[in-house]
């Protein structure tokens, strides 16, 4: 059973492997190499990954065999585990607790050379309904506060396989970034009584100069002071908290504003690694008027940033106008059809 | 003039680039070649850099020229402008300031192929003193708030040059990272009425498991929440909560302590890339009860971060128990001679 343990500076928790830990000779200096090889994730080698949790069959195959569209699956090393308690205690000063979570992989698409952003807009959607699907499903279980929803694609952005994949994790605590997130946006709804997410919706919409993109439900823009260059948000025009409340319309908007965006991003900056991940509200909690969930995008173009580690400051060496600019006038093919990215 | 510009959401400042701005294309794929080739920071080569801010030069050689054992010169591409006022101002709901910084280099070496951890402690010695000296002369500026000394060490840790050198960046606003360091310990010591790195100290050594290393000023060990696998601590056992308010027998007792951690992470985990960062109070506050110096060490050993950037939430392979054995027990020489890293 992995730990999880709290810094007693800072507060922030971390997961501590303990089964399997790492070994110095275990961290390889080698690139990863995904190129061929065996596929746990291809269509026919369902057997090779632990029994489905959730999987898409239009036609109604059978359970872990061939014919998912899309298929959700825990992971084979998983960070968490998923049974007992969370058995809360002290170590000296110290307070750890178990590391009792889920760590599931939701498969994309069967299409091994396919990626997000090259599916068609409904597969993509099928994608998010299967990330709304499993965050219902796990908040049942109360012992998880938090239902954390990424992506990593290509090795420079931490991918270990090539097959397009998302990850899902529910943990017991709500990460660190996320509570900033959620104290933040909390100060600003005492001081103005207005939403942060949705002013800056209002604010951006106005001055156009960092919009990357538009659609009925969602505008996807670079923010004011992003971390990394490139970075970019997609946030829902509605005012919601929590990501698994939305309508179906949202599903299908964010849909295309992801396969809009991904298209830009693999166009301008020439399919670079990227990471995805939905900041959305603790799964334990009523609705918040101060909170508003989003999709944050973060291509992996520097590797200078060991020293942000150490400090939380980060020097971001393209403005957020340029790249906004960069990527809204890239010429993409808008309406492809759905047939065209099929195999 | 960069841009200091402030996150409306969870208040964290970032560099955005103004002048020389990174387009699309300026991003490489290509592994950071470092081998070879003209060295700006080697000796006689002193008109290659800014005119120099500080030097030891032992036998008393002009000004920009050779015959120096440690070197500071401006960075020539610095993340901050040293002239003009912040001009603190918003820009609808958003706030910005312009980038007044200074951004210095720390040449530790004339040998280009030394390194920090193979130079004799003495000459460690220097180098910690030149970034006491530079502090010193800086934060009689009362434009900076937090002065950073910072090391990237090899290309996988965002090192652009091979010869051994550190960073100084004076700042308008202290980084997120140490305000939350600052707030956390206040917390602590509001609750206990103690440091919380004291405490640390009396446990750790008390319980000895995560120590890698002890000398008469510091204590060298593994954090019991680490955010990377064999990331390491230097923490001096004298409260104090400024690396530059500190007394000779300190630079002498961290010299030794940061050779000795140096030469065991080179031995067992073979030469690692790393950063390397203090963490000090920040410059125009007066000493603090609850805050205390001291020096993380984050070996650069996994690509696995990105995710990680978007949520503060870290999984971490190795349990610092473990690391803390491997450094530990490593069989290095000890009392090397000064001369045997001489070139």
């Amino acid at each position: 059973m992995p730990e999880l343990r709290k810094d007693p500076i800072i507060g922030r928790w971390v997961i501590i492997s303990t089964d399997r830990s790492k070994r110095p000779a275990d961290f390889s200096r080698e690139p990863v190499t995904m190129k061929g090889g065996f596929c746990p994730f291809c269509p026919g080698n369902e057997s090779k990954t632990p029994p489905e949790v959730l999987a898409y069959r239009p036609n109604g195959a059978a359970r872990d065999t061939d014919g998912w569209t899309v298929r959700v699956v825990p992971n084979k090393f998983p960070a968490l585990g998923i049974e007992g308690g969370l058995n809360r205690q002290a170590e000296g000063m110290f307070d750890k607790m178990n590391g009792i979570g889920a760590h599931e992989v939701i498969i994309e698409t069967p299409q091994h050379e396919a990626t997000l952003g090259t599916l068609p807009e409904k597969r993509i959607e099928d994608v998010l309904w299967a990330f709304r699907d499993r965050i219902v499903d796990l908040k049942k279980d109360r012992r998880f506060k938090y239902i954390l929803i990424f992506k990593n694609h290509g090795p420079l952005a931490g991918a270990t396989l090539e097959h397009a994949h998302a990850q899902l994790i529910a943990l017991p605590i709500v990460p660190k970034y996320v509570i900033e997130e959620l104290e933040g946006s909390k100060q600003y709804y005492i001081y103005k009584e207005r939403c942060v997410f949705c002013d800056i919706l209002r604010q951006e919409t106005e001055s156009g100069v960092r919009v990357v993109g538009e659609n009925e439900g969602f505008l996807t823009l670079a923010p004011y002071a992003p971390r990394f260059p490139f970075e970019t948000w997609i946030i829902p025009k509605r005012h919601e908290s929590a990501f698994e409340n939305s309508s179906s319309q949202v599903y299908e908007g964010l849909a295309k504003a992801l396969k809009n965006l991904l298209m830009r991003a693999d166009k301008v900056l020439d399919n670079p690694a990227y990471n995805l991940v939905i900041h959305t509200a603790p799964v334990q909690q009523a609705a918040m008027d101060h909170y508003h969930w989003h999709v944050e995008f973060m291509p992996r173009l520097t590797k200078i940033a060991g020293f942000e580690w150490g400090t939380g400051f980060y020097q971001n060496p393209t403005p957020p106008e340029e790249a906004a600019k960069y990527l809204r006038e890239a010429k993409i093919e808008t309406a492809q059809p759905e047939m065209a990215a099929k195999s």
